[in-house]
């Protein structure tokens, strides 16, 4: 997305919604308040706070439209990103008010049946009756609408994804009027080499101003590896997940967002200013430890500390 | 180093002796030779075995000289590394046969004194003395020399580290007679940003010939992404310790080098041929794990396995 003033990288903030899917246990409603109140103070500036599925499918996300409705009241600047699985559940993201829905497609449509139990066929039929309800709405109440390619770097289930077919789903999904695309490496299989090739194509074919997201895991320790590459080939955004909560529940060992405040202190000690500060973010990796008692967070800075003399990007 | 036939990243195994120093157990000679055999039979070019250091400082590396023996005797083609404090660690160096002479430098004074009881003078007197003795001996008998500026990014004592402090050091360690300076990041306070530019400096400075090492450690999570940062300024060596056992005992919290068998997935990943077969390192990580029963090793390839339809570097 368009980078807000001050900031060199988007953290979009993926906890609230892929860490909490992940987990069996239900956070209450309020902790979820609390815990998007205390990022917020940090300074995360996009969060993703839940996803409109059925509830019987997870009701861990029940709680979605509540939630939206409240972190806009109380957070108006916060950009506030759903999931959106079909159109059904886009308007009930429009109607609660969300500034960003994001509409996930796997690149393995064997991923895509078992993950939204849809073909490619049947998705880009619920994008474009999505981008049908977003043309109705007035420019302002407008929300951003990202295709969000899952599996992009390989699949569990199928193994290695050609470039070609990401490539090629990149192109429909423009075509068919989403804003932006992003590419998830949900199976934690993307190395650096690949994630500069694959970016680099997908803008060759439809322009780095509408792919400047990654979704990166860090199943197999690559994950910062990745977003350096990332980087490199002009990617402004990445999703992470406090304490490397998270994780898709219907990829097989697929666990393991990126963790928020590693890749924080990555990106600041590189001089890239996030708007976060590492000492409120903190503060809410607290809230959600509290929240979740027992459950495994994770991170490498949280254990040792900052550098003696760490200096945020000025 | 210059690259071994076939590879295109030299893997620097540094267990048996940065990550044997690090716990308090002594692994047993036979024990030593036998995780060792199985790097070797796993292919890796280079092992780090053993330290020239008073046995009552690191009685767990008071075997170097045999352990030295007995593996140029059943591995005349590994390249055998050893660290040595000074010239008399360097002429027991010689005696056994080693085929590289690390000695480590601190850029902090302060972390030197405490890690090494010299200053840098007394460092750059045993330097010209290792030099001298080395000029002694015929060119086929002549090992490697290499000058190890280790807290190059910073230290737990002194924080941050000006790059022309380790710019100078490098340039002296080169007039002094060393055929190479390596960089580690003792403190794990190192991020991708700075290994371009640290590196950069250096090479401009001693030529990228001169140096062409690094070792990282992971302290903070950023080991793998300073590997690719590295990558991109012609860095060709990177140290690693299987298992990620190890660290630096004198730098409080600088545990933790980077993992060989992460390293190892991501290189081959990106299609850099490291001659090194990940299911044989597996099984030298067994006999690691077998001598060292409770001790803990880390990496996050050898939990979530191989992704499917994996592929090393052709």
């Amino acid at each position: 997305m368009r980078l807000m003033e001050g900031i060199d990288v988007l953290v979009s903030e993926v906890g609230p919604r892929d860490g909490l899917q992940s987990i069996d246990r239900v956070m209450p409603t309020a902790a979820k308040l609390a815990w998007i109140d205390a990022l917020a103070a940090a300074g995360v500036r996009e969060i993703e706070v839940g996803s409109f599925v059925p509830a019987r499918l997870l009701p861990q996300l029940a709680d979605t439209g509540e939630v939206v409705r409240a972190i806009k009241a109380r957070h108006p600047a916060l950009h506030v990103a759903v999931l959106v699985p079909n159109a059904k559940g886009a308007e009930a993201a429009i109607a609660a008010g969300a500034d960003k829905l994001t509409l996930p497609l796997s690149a393995s449509e064997t991923h895509s049946l078992k993950n939204l139990r849809r073909t490619h066929a049947q998705l880009f039929e619920e994008v474009a009756r999505i981008v049908d309800l977003l043309s109705a709405l007035p420019d302002g109440k407008r929300p951003q609408f990202e295709g969000a390619i899952s599996t992009a770097f390989g699949c569990t289930l199928e193994g290695e994804v050609p470039d070609a077919r990401v490539v090629a789903l990149a192109e429909k999904l423009v075509a068919l009027g989403c804003d932006e695309v992003g590419l998830s490496d949900t199976s934690g299989y993307a190395n650096p080499a690949q994630v500069r090739r694959l970016v680099r194509a997908v803008h060759d074919a439809i322009g780095p101003g509408r792919m400047t997201g990654l979704h990166l895991h860090n199943t197999r320790g690559l994950g910062l590896a990745n977003v350096v590459a990332g980087l490199e080939v002009g990617i402004t955004t990445f999703d992470s997940s406090q304490g490397g909560l998270g994780g898709c529940p219907f990829a097989p060992g697929a666990s393991g967002n990126i963790v928020t405040e590693d890749l924080v202190f990555m990106l600041e000690s590189m001089g890239l200013r996030t708007g976060i500060d590492l000492a409120p973010l903190m503060v809410a990796r607290r809230f959600l430890a509290d929240a979740l008692p027992g459950e495994p967070l994770y991170g490498f800075m949280p254990d040792a500390g900052l550098p003696l003399g760490f200096r945020a990007a000025a």
